[in-house]
C-alpha cells in the first residue's frame, strides 16, 4: 500500500561520525525508528531514512550538515511530523534529522514581549507558558497539541485565530539557522520594524526545511485579550454562509475566529467524539463557528449581537451561543478534530485551497461539481475568515493525491479554478511533495526559476529536504 | 559642496531607442531634470543620472530593462524621492526610471477588503480614496502627503501606526515586478495566508528597488476605526520617557501611536510652523505622543485615562488631552514635521535605528555619551513604541555622514552600541547608500553573500540599483 524509495548513500562511516558527533543514543538505523519516521500526517504515504539522528545543538547540527554537504547525502529535517502536504517525508532516504531534542523555550522577555525558543517545543506548550505571563501567541493550527513550532515556522501556519491576528509570519522577528553548508546564521534582529538588507526572516518562514534548519525562533508576543465569546450559527445553504462571511467583514467587524464546517464533516466528527455540543439538523447545509475576543465584555456581547442580526439577512438558522467555558472547549474541540475525523472516515485526500473571502462561495461551488465531473466526494471546512478553504476528498479506489489520474486531473482543474478566483494552491499546509506538480498552475516560469536559484543560493549542492515544493530542473 | 559622480555608458542610440518606446516627451537629459532627479531628501547628496525616463506600463518598463540589461546600464528605480537613505540617488549615472507615471489606484474592492494600485499613487492620496468607502491602510511615513506607495515598498515603512497595525511588509499580498531581465511577473497571489512556495513577496518589500520594478500592488486593508484619542504627556527625564513606553504594552495597552519627540526637536519644529499647539516649559526633556484607536468611545476613553494614571509612576508631568480635531491635526502636522525642521536647523545628519522597545532608555544615554565622545550634537525623535528612534546629528564642518572619518567612527559605535542591544541599523529608512558600509556590524558574512547572491538570480548583470544595500564584492 506504500510506495516505499530507499537510497544507499550513508555508509557505515557515516553513521560511526554520526554517533562520533552526537553520542550512540541519538543515532538510530533499527526498522521500527525508521518505520516511525517515514511518514508524517500526509495521506498515505511511506518513505524510509536510511538513519535517524537528533541532534541538541546547533553546532552538532551545522556538524553534520558538514558532512552531508561533503557527501551530497541527502538530509530531511523533521518537527514533530504533523505535516499535510509530505514536507518532513524522506522521498529520497538519507539522513533524517529530527529537532524533537530542541525542546526548550529558552526565554519569555516580559519587557519586550518575545519569546525566544527552540524549535522542538510543542506550539500549544508555548502558547501556555506566555499566557501564564499574560501574553498571547496566537498562531495555532489545530494540530496545536502535537506540532512543534518549528514546523509551524516551515510551513507558515496559520490555524484559527489568524483571520484577526495573522499567520505564523506575522510573528517571527529572528530566526537562528543552519544553512546545507554548515554555516549557522540569525536572519534578522529581535525588532519589529526592520528595513536592513533582504527580508531572510521572511525567506526562511514557509520554505518547508529547504534553505536551512532552524534552530532559535524570536517570536513576537501580544497581549493576552481578557474575553472571548462564541457562537455556532447554523446556514441551509453552503454558498449564503459563504457569503455571509465576507458580509461581516464588510460591516465592519474582526472576529478572532470565524470557521466554515460543511454538515457532512461536522456530523463525522460528533460522532467520533461522541459529543452533544453541537445540535445538528438535518436541513443544515454548514455551519460558522464565529468568535470575538477584547478586553471589554459590554462591547463584546454588542458586536456579537450584531452579528448574529447580520448574519439573518443570510438565511443563518437558529444561532446557538457557547455559554460557558466547557461548551467554548467542546466547540473548539471539534472544530480541532474535524481533520482526524473525516480521514478516518475515508476523506485522505487533502487540500489547503486559499481564494480572496468573497470568492469561497464560487470555490465551494465548484468544488462540488468538480466532484461529480471526476467521481469523488469532497466535505469543505476551514478558515472561512481567511478565505482559506480545506477540502477533503474521498475516491473510490485512491488514497493518495499522487500517482491516480483521475485524481491529478480532478485536482489540476481544482487548482485551475482556485488560480482563476484569485486564489492559490496551499494557505497554511504548503507545497511539500505533494503539490509541487501543480506549481505552473499559479507562477510562471520566472517565478519558478528564481525559487529554484534562491534554492541554490543556500544549498549549492541540494542536499537539503531535496524535491519538496519543486524539483530542480 | 555636492560630489558628483557621472559616467557615460548611455549613447545617443540608447535615448532614440527609449524615445521611441515611450515618446520623445517622457525620454529627458536637459540639465534641469537631471538635477531635479539627482537628489532626494537624504543629507546633501547629489549624483546626476545620463538621462531620465517616464514610462506608464510595465510593458514599456520591459522593453527598456531589456535594452538595459543587454548593454549594461545601471538603472535607478525612483518613487517619490522622499527617501532618507539615497535609495533613489542614481549614483552610477545610467538611466533614471520614474514611476510618477504609474499614478492610478486601480481597483478597490471592498468585497476583500483590497486595493489594487500603481506604485506611483501618493500614500495619502490612497489612505484617503480607501477611507471613503469605510477601509483603512494604516502604514503612512511622515512624508505621506508626498512619498509614493511604490516607495514605501521599496523601503518598508513605518509611520506612527505601526506599533498597532503593522508595516508595508504586513499589507502587501501581491506584486507586479519587471525584473532586471525584463521578465514581468507576480509574486504571489491576492490572499490573505499563502504557504505556496518561497514568499518572493516579502523579498521584494524592503529590498530598496534592487531586485526588480514594481509596476503594480495589491494591498490588504481593513476596516476603519470610528474614534480615536490623542495625548500629549511631558517628561523631565528622557529615560523616564522611555520606561514608560515598554510599560504601556506590559499593562496590556496597545496604542495606535506611541511616539517620543525630544525637547530640543519639539522646540524647533514649534517654531517653524509657529504652533502654539503644544505647551513646552523649560524643565521638560521629552514628549510621549499616545493615541488609541477604536469603534467604542468609552472604552478608550477609559483606556487613556488608565494609561495617563500609569505614566505618574514615571513621573511624568501634566497632560495634554487633544481636545477637538483640529487640535490632534495640529499636535500631528508638528511631529511629522520634526525631520524637515530640524533638518533645517542643521541636523542633517540621520539615522534609523531600532532596538527592542525597552532597550530605548539604554539607547537615549548612548547617544548623548557619543555625541560628547564623537563631538556632535543629537536630537531623538521617533516611533518609540516600536523601538524605532530616529537620531538627527548636526557636526560642525560635515553635512554629510559619508566622507567624515570622525563621523564614520562614531556611526561605528553607534551601530555596535544598537546591536549590542539586539536591535539593528534601519527599522524603515532603508540601508540605501549611506549605511552600506555599517552592514557588517548587523550582519555575518554569510549573511551578506546570501543577499548578495540573491541580488544575483534576480539581476545576473547587476544593472539594477547596484550598489545599494551592499557591494558586490
Amino acid at each position: 500500500m506504500y510506495p516505499v524509495i530507499e537510497k544507499g548513500v550513508v555508509t557505515a562511516e557515516h553513521v560511526a561520525a554520526f554517533k562520533t558527533i552526537l553520542g550512540e543514543a541519538y543515532v538510530f538505523a533499527d526498522e521500527e525508528t525508521l518505520n516511525n519516521y517515514g511518514h508524517d500526517e500526509t495521506e498515505h504515504l511511506l518513505y524510509l531514512p536510511e538513519v535517524v539522528i537528533k541532534p541538541r545543538t546547533a553546532a552538532e547540527v551545522s556538524e553534520i550538515m558538514q558532512i552531508c554537504n561533503r557527501d551530497r547525502i541527502p538530509v530531511t529535517p523533521r518537527g514533530a511530523g504533523t505535516g499535510l502536504s509530505g514536507g518532513a517525508l524522506p522521498h529520497l532516504g538519507g539522513v533524517l534529522i529530527s529537532t524533537e531534542r530542541f525542546n526548550s523555550i529558552l526565554e519569555i522577555d516580559e519587557r519586550n514581549l518575545q519569546v525566544t525558543t527552540e524549535p522542538g517545543v510543542i506550539t500549544e506548550v508555548l502558547q501556555n507558558a506566555v499566557k501564564e505571563k499574560g501574553l498571547f501567541y496566537p498562531p495555532d493550527p489545530s494540530s496545536r497539541g502535537s506540532c512543534f513550532i518549528g514546523g509551524n515556522i516551515a510551513e507558515n501556519s496559520g490555524g484559527p485565530k489568524a483571520v484577526k491576528y495573522g499567520v505564523v509570519k506575522d510573528y517571527v522577528l529572528n530566526l537562528e539557522v543552519v544553512l546545507p553548508t554548515g554555516e549557522i546564521i540569525w536572519t534578522g534582529a529581535n525588532v519589529l520594524k526592520n528595513s536592513t538588507g533582504y527580508n531572510l526572516t521572511q525567506l526562511l518562514v514557509g520554505s518547508e526545511g529547504t534553505l536551512g534548519i532552524v534552530t532559535k525562533i524570536v517570536l513576537k508576543l501580544i497581549p493576552l485579550p481578557k474575553y472571548d465569546l462564541l457562537m455556532l450559527v447554523p446556514f441551509n445553504s453552503l454558498e449564503k454562509a459563504g457569503e455571509a462571511v465576507s458580509a461581516i467583514f464588510r460591516a465592519g467587524f474582526v472576529p478572532s475566529g470565524l470557521e466554515l464546517v460543511e454538515i457532512d464533516a461536522l456530523q463525522i466528527v460528533s460522532k467520533m467524539v461522541d459529543s452533544h455540543a453541537v445540535p445538528v439538523s438535518d436541513d443544515i447545509a454548514a455551519h460558522l463557528i464565529i468568535e470575538v475576543d477584547g478586553n471589554n465584555m459590554d462591547v463584546l456581547m454588542s458586536e456579537m449581537e450584531a452579528i448574529a442580526e447580520l448574519l439573518q439577512q443570510y438565511e443563518a438558522g437558529e444561532v446557538f451561543f457557547a455559554d460557558d467555558a466547557q461548551q467554548k472547549t467542546e466547540l473548539w474541540k471539534l472544530r480541532r478534530r474535524v481533520a482526524e475525523a473525516v480521514k478516518t472516515a475515508g476523506y485522505t485526500i487533502e487540500e489547503d485551497t486559499v481564494v480572496p473571502r468573497a470568492e469561497l462561495p464560487a470555490l465551494i461551488k465548484g468544488v462540488k461539481e468538480l466532484g461529480r465531473q471526476y467521481n469523488f466526494h469532497a466535505v469543505c471546512y476551514g478558515h472561512a475568515g481567511d478565505g482559506n478553504l480545506h477540502i477533503r476528498i474521498k475516491k473510490e479506489g485512491t488514497a493518495n493525491s499522487m500517482g491516480n489520474e483521475e485524481m491529478t486531473k480532478a485536482l489540476r482543474a481544482l487548482f485551475d479554478l482556485v488560480y482563476k478566483l484569485g486564489g492559490t494552491i496551499s494557505g497554511e499546509h504548503g507545497i511539500g511533495l505533494i503539490q509541487k506538480g501543480f506549481m505552473d498552475i499559479v507562477f510562471a516560469d520566472a517565478n519558478l526559476r528564481l525559487m529554484r536559484e534562491i534554492k541554490q543560493v543556500f544549498d549549492p549542492n541540494n542536499i537539503l529536504n531535496a524535491g519538496k515544493i519543486f524539483d530542480l530542473a
